[in-house]
């Protein structure tokens, strides 16, 4: 049987393997954590460091193609792999550009894909040199991760604030709407657009308060934000699955903010909402087997269950009976035997015609459910 | 966390235990084949007799739960598991009943439930006595199994083709439709109705061709059907899911075949075409959450994927790419290393709103679809 292996074990991993075990394909996953969300659903399960040159070679060898759940790998023994005849899904060439943040920005610029104004700086003191880019945005080049590395400058008399390092300094949206539009491209390159979704930001918390789908945009909106994508994985020019993050700025120009090469928190209710869902796509696209439908069945909406603050320990859900009272609301917890604040634990998809039936019981979800440690 | 116990490990364990990942609980699997389709989706697998008493005594002494995907395991064991307390859904009274076809056919006889009319014999020489019920279908009180312990006696001059053994010698109905109908029982024995699911045989192979869903019949038929599924589990008394099998005679009449007190074949289609599939309803039942909504989201068909005539060893199949590209037709491989004449290796579920597109794209992919061993 055709052997594939995911670097990772987290929840993109654990719904990657259930969809596997639709194909006719042997599992394999590498993870340092062998109590991880994934490793129980695989046929192999391998304790080793995703960042470890050797683990990850060893790993590798021997199987007949590689995906990723995360992009914090080791990328020379994935280009080691790919020399050797292992297919890479997406292609090692892709994470390199896109593990370095000022890297992926200057990819964009040089294939004039709109992204907002920016300069690389490698020190707080070039700060003074970019008034015009104030308020901006720094992110590190590398080791920024979930909201780590990335720190808002509004005036040069804040620049002490930012990183003395190697980053991209970068001229802050004023945001009217944050949109994903998940993309996969297979073997010949040939691609398949999701319907773009909305991310609803809770402003207090500043986290996703409820993504919904599809995003509420006029026509010549969608265009474009499907000619990005588009533009994206052309010059990629790697098979795989890809989320395109993209601001709508106050005049409605779109800017790309980042792309993840892998499946992605955004396209979670394609399990129910869509035919194809973004983990069948992925075996579709490795094994070699036609794209399928990215049509939405019903719009939907996802609310991500997210660890409390001040919680951290043995995870207590208490509100699940009301949650699933609610008619069409779709639970997915990823096994995760402990919480922590701000980890993200599970998620809620509902399906429903109404938009404002959507939002109503989005809303409803987020006051059902209680996640806590256990006293 | 909630530890449950499914005994038996084939495809329906296997899906079973991909709907499990949604939910907080531990699953434990027994079954005598560690390469089985559940083998590898379960937190612990145990290697052992499912129809052995201290086998089935031990796996489940210590979980707080069991259930099956097979009738054919250790009743005592479970009955004393009960009684000290672990769940078992259905209760083992009503596999009793089940698992014995004259037990089975006298329980529907006694509670008024319209089942073919029978006499219950003990030796080949008694059919002679009941030449009304001729042709007739005689079947074993105990192991059969998957069309064996089954023989039709068409007249008189046939009754040495029979048993010579504890059986039911049923009168052979005409069928008109035969119609398979899930029921949903929570631990409240509140009950939810899947609509009634129509399958459609070749005659020539006799066997299942292709399933519909929802069953083309009269509102009346309907309402009968559902009242003969509820009066069975009123009568069983147990939670779980069960899969009741009816014919309806040229007459319009209804009645029971016989009842799966389990996930059944007829109920695949559920997982795509209904919000909540029967394999997520078992888990709601077990955890105690509210029934799901048992609604069609669209008409869906239903195609087993069954290992060919002469064609026995590791299996290959030709066609996936073929089947793949159609439409809305969602594959499920069991992982079976191994096919042989009549094994169900997989099913597809196809959706649409129309009939005949469902019934176009069910022959489509069996013209598709070649299953052979490795030469």
């Amino acid at each position: 049987m055709f052997k594939v292996g995911i670097l990772g074990g987290g929840q993109l991993g654990r719904m990657l393997l259930q969809a596997a075990a639709n194909y006719p394909v042997e599992t394999h996953v590498l993870e340092n954590d062998d109590d991880c969300p994934a490793a129980h659903l695989c046929r192999y399960f391998i304790k080793g460091n995703i960042r470890d040159y050797d683990t990850v070679y060893h790993f590798g060898k021997g199987l007949d193609a590689l995906t990723i759940e995360i992009e914090n790998v080791n990328i020379e023994a994935l280009e080691r792999l790919e020399s050797e005849g292992v297919m890479v899904y997406p292609k090692p060439g892709v994470l390199r550009i896109i593990k370095n943040k000022v890297v992926q920005k200057q990819f964009y610029a040089e294939h004039g894909i709109p992204t907002a104004a920016f300069a690389v700086i490698h020190s707080r003191n070039e700060i003074g040199q970019f008034a015009h880019l104030l308020p901006a945005v720094q992110k590190l080049a590398e080791g920024g991760y979930d909201g780590r590395g990335v720190q808002v400058i509004e005036t040069i008399a804040e620049k002490n604030l930012g990183f003395d390092e190697h980053s991209v300094l970068e001229k802050k949206v004023r945001i009217k709407k944050e949109i994903a539009q998940i993309i996969a491209v297979d073997k010949n390159l040939k691609t398949a657009l999701y319907p773009p979704v909305e991310m609803v930001f809770n402003k207090d918390l500043n986290q996703l308060d409820y993504q919904i789908s599809p995003a509420d945009i006029s026509e010549k909106l969608l265009w474009k934000i499907e000619a990005i994508a588009s533009a994206v994985v052309r010059n990629f020019q790697s098979p795989g699955i890809f989320a395109v993050e993209l601001f709508i700025d106050e005049q409605d120009e779109i800017l790309i903010n980042e792309t993840a090469p892998r499946v992605h928190n955004s396209g979670h209710h394609s399990i129910e909402a869509h035919f194809s869902s973004q983990f069948d796509m992925v075996w579709r696209i490795i094994l070699g087997f036609p794209l399928g439908n990215t049509k939405a069945i019903l719009p939907s909406a996802m609310v991500n269950i997210i660890g409390s603050e001040g919680h951290s320990g043995p995870v207590v859900y208490e509100g699940l009976d009301a949650l699933l009272g609610i008619d069409n609301a779709f639970l997915h917890l990823y096994g995760k035997s402990e919480t922590r604040p701000g980890r993200k634990m599970g998620h809620v998809t509902i399906l429903s015609t109404e938009k404002q039936d959507l939002i109503h019981k989005a809303n409803k979800i987020k006051q059902a459910l209680t996640i806590r440690s256990r006293s």
